[in-house]
């Protein structure tokens, strides 16, 4: 996370895991899922916040979901169906459950058809949104297999030379497990960066970094913006591909977001994210099991080996060590399973306000 | 292709599509590759060319090889063997042969694959360079598949706060077919530039844009860079992660370049790119039949529809059409078809030589 975004001291208060995961149970019970599923998507969330990635953790999400079910757009009790099947691969439809609970049933499938075939991939039409992509990537890692999972949202990124939104931020979560050392965790939307970071900027008040979004007419801006750029508190609508510009490889950012919406969108036949009419989450996970492909003790002995020359790359002036994705989250965890997580105050205002609303304990 | 890297009129002439296939295999048959080998390598650097990836095809390339043939590091009789095998994977051993060659017959045991279980992937270890990785993803759409393929070889990206180069360029390619439009074809590297695409700058003496490559202790230079910059005719040895910078997003195309090295490397069993020791092009090509997912005749509706959607994009000022990927190259392939491939006069210089060293006629 770049240093800007993460909350000071003085706006945030630590809240012990156990406290907030109880507290998000409870508000999920509420919504009417069922309590094995609430406890499913709380760790999703309470997992991205342990991580570090506030952006998909309870801060952001939490409260759009909410308002989600509430008018009926999310079904807290969706009847999943697989519509078809072949040994490696499964396309389900979601019937508009949570993806954040879905995607971890999904990659269960995945892991086992990997464990028969080699690899195993499961599409999701239908769905809504899953939260932090790389949760159900990395359930692949105990199982001694790479996770990998798309997912494909509503158009913010305008296509390269464009001047409109539509392409989904359309991240990629790729997990690889090691050894001895942390697993390789990558997830990055194929934005310059996340929706919902964005929205952190306006809500923390932040200016956005050069290269981030483009002006009205399309032109990406390549200074510092105002968080009210666009007016005083409203969101930016369009958010640039990853190269920010043509000469900087805009188009590989965009074509890589059409990537994810083809293998995470079209081919689940849910369609592209901006179909209209739909608040279209489509999603794929696939499993690949390292043991079809070779040994898995050598796979992990060479993942440390590559994992420690990245680390000990001699860093650039300014800068003292050189990381690897998943590297600083794994260190985030630790730190926050003892300390607490970090929940910005007006974060906490909300969670007194939603469970007096539900007339259910508050213990954030 | 930016347009300053557009060969000039005066610099270049058009050979015949025909002409440069028979010539380019000549070369081959006299470098002891078996004939039918001759016309797969030749088709692959032709394509290139023919789809105005010049980077990719017999300008950069062909002399490289003809090199490293010469000098034994590229086999050019290979015993290629099956290692390990499931019902969705094959790993093969590449015996050092030329990945422009192998990766088109291991694309085709993927498809196999996936007619029987929905998918097919190949990894192949020990390889050599294969050429435009969009070649070989597109095999898969004459089958009505999706085709992917990753190559992974030797270090030129620093990692983002890094100071030397760790990974290779690690390119991306996925084609996925259409029914009216020209299919998606996407094939980028994960660094800003394609190495070849530096060099090709160097040998032009064309100035690189911002963003592309870092100074000497690895800091980023976000201004334009002459291509004498370390020195005249020396190439540049690293490039930066496409993102440029930490804060437009370089951990970005970091990570995404180390996805590749895992799927497309230590999968393979041969390591990362930069294993010392070895030239390592390990590869992996995967087909995913669309008939296992859905319906054929629906998702190349749906790609139609999206294709058509993306180009119909409002325009930014200064630009009057936004592209998808693929498009460019497939309008390219009928100008040069019907004109001839255009080819700078160094390079025609370099084919009247090595054919007069060959004591082959050369027909460019």
């Amino acid at each position: 996370m770049l240093k800007q975004f993460i909350p000071k001291a003085e706006d945030s208060v630590r809240v012990p895991e156990d406290a907030l995961r109880k507290t998000v149970v409870s508000i999920f019970e509420k919504m009417g899922i069922p309590q094995e599923d609430c406890h499913l998507a709380a760790d999703g969330l309470i997992s991205a916040d342990l991580r570090g990635v506030e952006s998909h953790g309870v801060s952001n999400i939490l409260r759009n979901w909410v308002h989600l079910i509430q008018e009926g757009t999310i079904n807290p009790k969706p009847n999943w169906r697989i519509i078809r099947e072949s040994p490696a691969i499964t396309a389900i439809d979601c019937d508009r459950g949570l993806g954040m609970i879905l995607a971890p049933k999904a990659m269960e499938i995945a892991v086992k058809k990997a464990r028969d075939t080699g690899m195993g991939m499961v599409t999701m039409r239908n769905g809504r949104h899953l939260g932090m992509a790389a949760y159900h990537a990395m359930i692949a890692l105990k199982y001694d297999m790479i996770g990998m999972c798309l997912t494909v949202a509503g158009p913010k990124m305008i296509p390269t030379f464009g001047a409109e939104p539509r392409l989904g931020t359309n991240p990629i979560a790729l997990a690889a497990p090691a050894g001895k050392e942390a697993p390789f965790v990558f997830d990055a939307s194929t934005t310059v960066a996340a929706s919902n970071t964005i929205d952190d900027a306006v809500r923390l008040n932040i200016p956005l970094p050069a290269g981030w979004v483009p002006d009205k007419d399309g032109t990406p801006i390549m200074r510092e913006v105002e968080p009210d750029y666009f007016g005083k508190g409203k969101k930016f609508l369009s958010i640039l591909p990853l190269g920010s510009t043509r000469e900087m490889g805009s188009h590989k950012g965009y074509g890589l977001s059409c990537c994810v919406e083809i293998m995470g969108g079209i081919l689940t036949g849910g369609g592209y994210g901006a179909n209209p009419g739909r608040p279209n989450y489509n999603h794929s996970v696939t499993a690949y099991n390292i043991a079809s492909y070779m040994d898995v003790a050598e796979f992990k002995r060479t993942m440390d080996e590559y994992l420690q020359y990245l680390k000990s790359t001699k860093p650039a002036p300014g800068h003292d060590r050189v990381y690897y994705a998943g590297l600083i989250e794994a260190e985030c965890v630790a730190e926050n399973k003892a300390k607490g997580i970090l929940l910005h105050k007006e974060v906490v205002e909300w969670f007194h306000k939603i469970c007096n609303e539900l007339s259910i304990p508050c213990l954030v």
